[in-house]
């Protein structure tokens, strides 16, 4: 309502009570107005009906919703469903144009202003989580696409270059995204120290020398991975790439909410880091969907942006966006102390039920998010043991655990072989169970994973053979 | 409710009431298992309660929704801003797995179903459409990155290629698709046929010859595009691709929704298409972000899938499965009957409004969607006269026209120089302005827009000089 | 957004985009101002963003949405359910106050509002369908409460009377309201002419002389009713009630929609009409629930809204609201238009199939709304044979008929004893089914119908004694 | 989805995945199942997902939904606005029918289960806050209209009753309903003892000889009221009511939250209490609305149920059904519990605030919910600086406190002449302030409230004379 409303009002409410409605919404109107003008996380977090008020302020900007709009376009954003128009707040257009993802679109000035707040939103997430990245874009792909798209701005640089040097992380879909991009995957096996599997910088000292650094499009690497792999060594490898003049991509999926891997990044940028790439799903809380394409050269992060082919969902950005203003930096920082508090809880559980079991909880300190428990005693009986373990936490309703066994299986992968796909390595010696302690997390889920892990566990040992373990 | 519930009803209601009520759940029950059984768009629409029942079936299948799921992976669907839960009716897994788009998940055996079934339902629009393809899958992505994906997943099967013959048609995301994929852009200038603009099959057969067809990745065809462009000659490419063993892509964008552009690629097939792309918001009036990647050959669409890396977003599925169970078979082909009648419509009323103005239509009788009309009399005048139409047009809330000045200007797309870009030629000879009847046009949009363009055309003509225009 | 807003916005997108949303914007803000302007319903119908986001400012006003409101009261709209918030649009204070339902909340400028607006709204929808009254509310109470607390409001004026004059009409919730309200009701039994039951005129008079005009609290007539009952005479009543100084309340239940019912309303309030009261939920297709009290005479409609003792729901007000707003003007005179067509059509079709089984329609000309059909070829079975025909109809999924046999059976109801309740009248003569053609009603409906109507009765009538028919 | 749907998505999806979704769904139905089985409020409450999942079921069973229905009825349900629809979970017919507004509905078996349901769960909310009540409904009218409707009621029952005593509690919805009803409320003026005001026994033993007790309609008592009053002396008066045959009806408006109140009524019900009313947006945080009217006796309930007359909202019940399975048992109790520690501590904090500028609590250990603050430094100044600071409050975004002055200024209400009517007394002797601790508040309120307040004092109390202090 405007001001004449508002006086309208009067005549039928007393105006003081119409003043403090007057005043109530310049409140929801102020906190749209610092949003425009600051375009930062607000640092408490805005109430739903704030947020419906501004989406729908942005939906009102948009041709598909002008009163009076004739299109005659092939693409005018007509919904046919309404459950669908309600779902996207009859939003229609999308982001981008066919010129590039970051443009905006005259027909959609509201689809445009969610496109661009939610960039500038996401790159004050990435800086509030330790890294001072200079630009970032939300993309509505998954991580492993996007990579993909990187990979492929990075060769209009560089087009002689055909190979990509990878310290291996288990991951089919980095895999694809190198291999889909059309380069060479040149695999880094990793070394084991202690429990932990670690980059092995000589053997990409080695390779760069074998293939020639004008050959190498870029060092893949990776921050967040499942224990007992830990994030690569960065800083060393951004040092690397500094001084051959090699570009560094870092896929730090679900590294946003851990200050251990932000700190690599943000440490490694000294020297040479490209491009960084996460998840919105993973870091965010939102539906799986989309990722954020991140840098430290704002040309570079532009460029990229500018080779993705036309427009795209707006979903993504949109979850993003309402997840962001309703966390607020307040609620965005709580979630990541209350991220490390589980993590240490569930290390502590952990390790408590892997002793009672004979287990003991595998020493990766460099991993701040996964953890591994071994499996030793299970090892004697065959492989169907060990994953049945897996299996039985599924059907108790553990989500997210994986059990590695150590076979040694060959496994091709984009025509590629690997030896036991999954553990990192091609023998890691004893077999293992994964956990993560992840953003969002609650104690009751703690709870509950080591009850029945702890109870799967009792039932699955007495299957043992004694006679086999002494061996 | 599950039987005993509705017994227990009948302790609190007459038991012929809960018979009713029970019925009628039934019915909804049955709509649900014949689209499992069937897996095609239901002959009469769904209301929305029962796609709601049905969604919400779907999400209780998600792990995330499980009452009693603990979750200790790096993802779990946890979501955080009830918004964001509700709009995607609490599914938060998305698509696909690190593996391949079309795979289902263990954790989301909902979201997994939406997939499967979108596929079957957009294939099935495929073919009421009228093209008899064996396979497709929904990606949430727009037809330019689609088509890269496509390309990209051709060269596995075609190390060599780098070239892609194309038909030139003026949109910069077409263009990108190629070079972002890393392929060398080979332009098929069109030849002008009357006022057509057509392909120039000649052209093509010379460029094979020059490069040699094992280095050509693939022809990449239009159908729909704007006139006076016309869908390129499909049949004729289709042979040449056969004869010489060149993969045929066809940029189908928004081709679906008429006939003369499925008809195309349908005969075409005989000979050779190998992928076809369509846009899922220009032919099934859902929100951008989505597209449908199909063929004739289950083994090369299932190929490309498995080269997208990682999952996905849901959105643009579940957008398309509301729409198509919402439309049923009946609404998909009253639209399209309808459209096909408001393109006659839209024909007859601006060849008036031409005349009215000394101008006329340009005669295009293989473009079944769009439409030119030349500027001829603005033509004396300095480019921006013939802009300031378009831009007044804007103003006047009439989207989706576009005028294009003969102007013969240069402009550089992705490194590739072009003349007169945005006129598919480098020399067209008369300027024009274009519009289109799209599917979900009404007759509403074409009375406004012939009203307000005659408005804006008689206010426009006095400007122009009438001596020049003598010469 | 206010200015500043845009302004800011200018700096992410382009002024002209931006300029286009703001006109947009400042359409529905004009509208939204009109309405507080004029208090009437919209020419033209409302869409449904329109109708949200004036809700929701509705709703930023009332202080449980203040951001910063602190409740220290016993009644502050604390929502527990956010699912119950969500369908309220956050409004919870309801309406009215302590002292008068039609008085506004100091806590919820808001809610006040709704109020206000809705009983112009009102106002305006009974003026449109033929009653220039001059004042009304709105009050989430049915009918027949509603009436209840006319008759209690007229006790204050009139405190010595105790008897309601009631030309008879069989519906419970009349005599209960009269009953339940403490007045002694004094049934005038109806008058056969032709097919039709009407208001016995004479039998009033008598009752009038009988008891006294001033021991009478009023007459309480009729309009809507189901056929071969039919809207009792107002006009002669209306005389009665002037020249004697009795109230006259009228029951409209379903009148409104229907002319004959409003044209009588009318024309009485010449003489005298004191209060009538309707429906919303049949005259206005929403949700069961609220009811219009409304009179010519604002002292006296204001003096009964006093009477309501304390606040209420404004569930009913805001359902109504909604409606009025997106019906506008032109869709409820197109509701009442197609009414009439259907009331046609219902007719001619019924009095078809009534002749093909050697029934004929009972002619009712005064009754705009419902019909009735003779069911004479059943009379010689049993009673349980007509009755079966109704609940066989029932079954085939027809709600909304009834069948009234002819058995003069007795029924005790609040302590009254009545023959043939529901016949309207002792005894008929001839059993029949009744159908009506109401507001919303579909010619789908009619064909559905009549085709289920005649197999019921090809399959019923199979079962009569052709003997008995003859005698 | 039925058995046989779930077993076709097994051809799309592994058949264990299927099957956890199968189970999850089972858990949905399980806790349906038991609901209807039980009819009780769940131990734990339920999740959004589960509630949304049963009303649709629940909507199902209408037949305004039945995908086959014809309606040729009057009344169909059919619903007009979209935005209408939702909000209702499709639900129309609303609850009761012209007989009963406990009667189930042919035409409605799911509301009538909502109904039948609420109804319920209603009962045992009032058991677990203290009161082994035998009967209640839930009844879509706001506590004054269901204390009339109480009353008319039992009017039937006491035909020559017509007086009301009544304890005097300042609320004009209290008398209206009283006055509405027609009835002679007799005023029965408290007395103070200490800080309290407390009902007078004498009076009222001494006003049923004047008037002789069959003349009495009933004791009309209240329990939870505003400090300084506190609630009735519930015992004593039922000890009368039972010796003397007297009805006994208590208005219990927001008195389930409190233990106190709870507690008064269990015990007085030893000797007699026919009727309890409360409201439900008071006592269960729902929009305002709805009430309950309950008691001990199975067919006095029933007997109030059957006087209502016709059919009524939905509205009320449903959001209280929502609401009830949204707490749980544990959710309820921890929220009285809650209640009860804010009750303490806004005590405390506000007693300490008085002491700070020469006030005091006034001690009224009876009232569990309200207490009071003298304003005493206030007196000496005009009228208009007690008020002031009241409206000080107000526009500082305190809702719900109330200042009192001391002013003996008389006010007719509903023809009744009161004393410093809000004061629940002719002279009470100093002015004070009120404010309660009820359902819902939330520490934030507390410290909100005493720091406004402390500021509006410290502003208020410089503007006061000091030389009249003295005096």
């Amino acid at each position: 309502m405007d001001k004449d409303s508002y006086t309208l009002c009067e005549k039928l409410v007393p105006k003081s009570y119409v003043q403090q409605g007057q005043n109530a919404k310049s409140i929801h109107q102020n906190q749209i107005r610092h949003l425009l003008e600051q375009r930062r996380i607000p640092e408490d977090g805005w109430d739903d009906q704030t947020i419906e008020l501004f989406l729908s302020e942005l939906a009102i900007m948009d041709s598909n919703n002008f009163p009076d709009n004739c299109g005659v376009g092939e693409r005018e954003a007509r919904i046919y469903s309404s459950l669908v128009s309600r779902r996207h707040f009859r939003l229609g257009h999308g982001i981008g144009r066919s010129g590039e993802i970051t443009a905006v679109q005259p027909k959609a000035a509201g689809s445009s202003l969610i496109m661009t707040l939610t960039n500038s939103l996401a790159l004050h997430a990435i800086r509030l989580s330790g890294i001072q990245a200079s630009s970032c874009f939300v993309v509505p792909m998954a991580t492993g696409m996007s990579v993909a798209l990187s990979l492929l701005s990075l060769k209009q640089r560089r087009p002689k270059a055909q190979y990509v040097l990878w310290p291996r992380i288990d991951q089919k879909s980095c895999i694809k995204s190198v291999v889909t991009s059309g380069f060479k995957l040149v695999v880094i096996e990793n070394v084991r120290e202690g429990d932990e599997l670690r980059t092995n910088l000589e053997e990409i000292q080695k390779k760069i020398e074998e293939l020639g650094a004008e050959n190498i499009l870029c060092i893949l690497t990776t921050t967040s991975c499942f224990a007992p792999r830990v994030p690569d060594r960065l800083e060393e490898i951004g040092e690397i790439c500094k001084s051959q003049d090699i570009p560094h991509v870092v896929n730090n999926a679900y590294g946003l909410q851990c200050s251990k891997c932000t700190h690599l990044i943000q440490q490694a940028s000294r020297s040479r880091v490209d491009v960084f790439v996460q998840s919105t799903d993973k870091n965010f809380m939102v539906p799986v969907g989309g990722s954020i394409i991140a840098g430290f050269d704002d040309q570079l992060i532009q460029h990229i942006s500018k080779c993705y082919p036309g427009r795209a969902s707006s979903s993504p950005s949109t979850d993003l966006l309402i997840t962001l203003l309703s966390m607020g930096v307040k609620g965005y920082k709580d979630l990541l102390k209350e991220r490390k508090t589980n993590y240490k809880t569930l290390q502590t559980r952990l390790s408590e039920c892997a002793q009672k079991h004979g287990e003991h909880l595998l020493s990766t300190p460099h991993n701040g998010i996964s953890m591994g428990m071994s499996l030793q005693t299970f090892q004697c009986n065959t492989e169907e043991n060990v994953t049945e373990l897996g299996s039985k936490l599924f059907t108790r309703l553990v989500s997210g655990t994986r059990v590695i066994p150590s076979d040694g299986k060959k496994s091709e992968i984009c025509g590629q072989t690997f030896s036991s796909f999954g553990a990192h390595c091609n023998e890691y010696g004893t077999p293992y169970l994964t956990a993560a302690a992840a953003i969002g997390m609650t104690s009751r889920d703690i709870d509950l994973f080591i009850s029945r892990l702890d109870k799967v566990m009792s039932k699955c040992t007495k299957t043992s053979d004694p006679k086999k373990l002494q061996s």
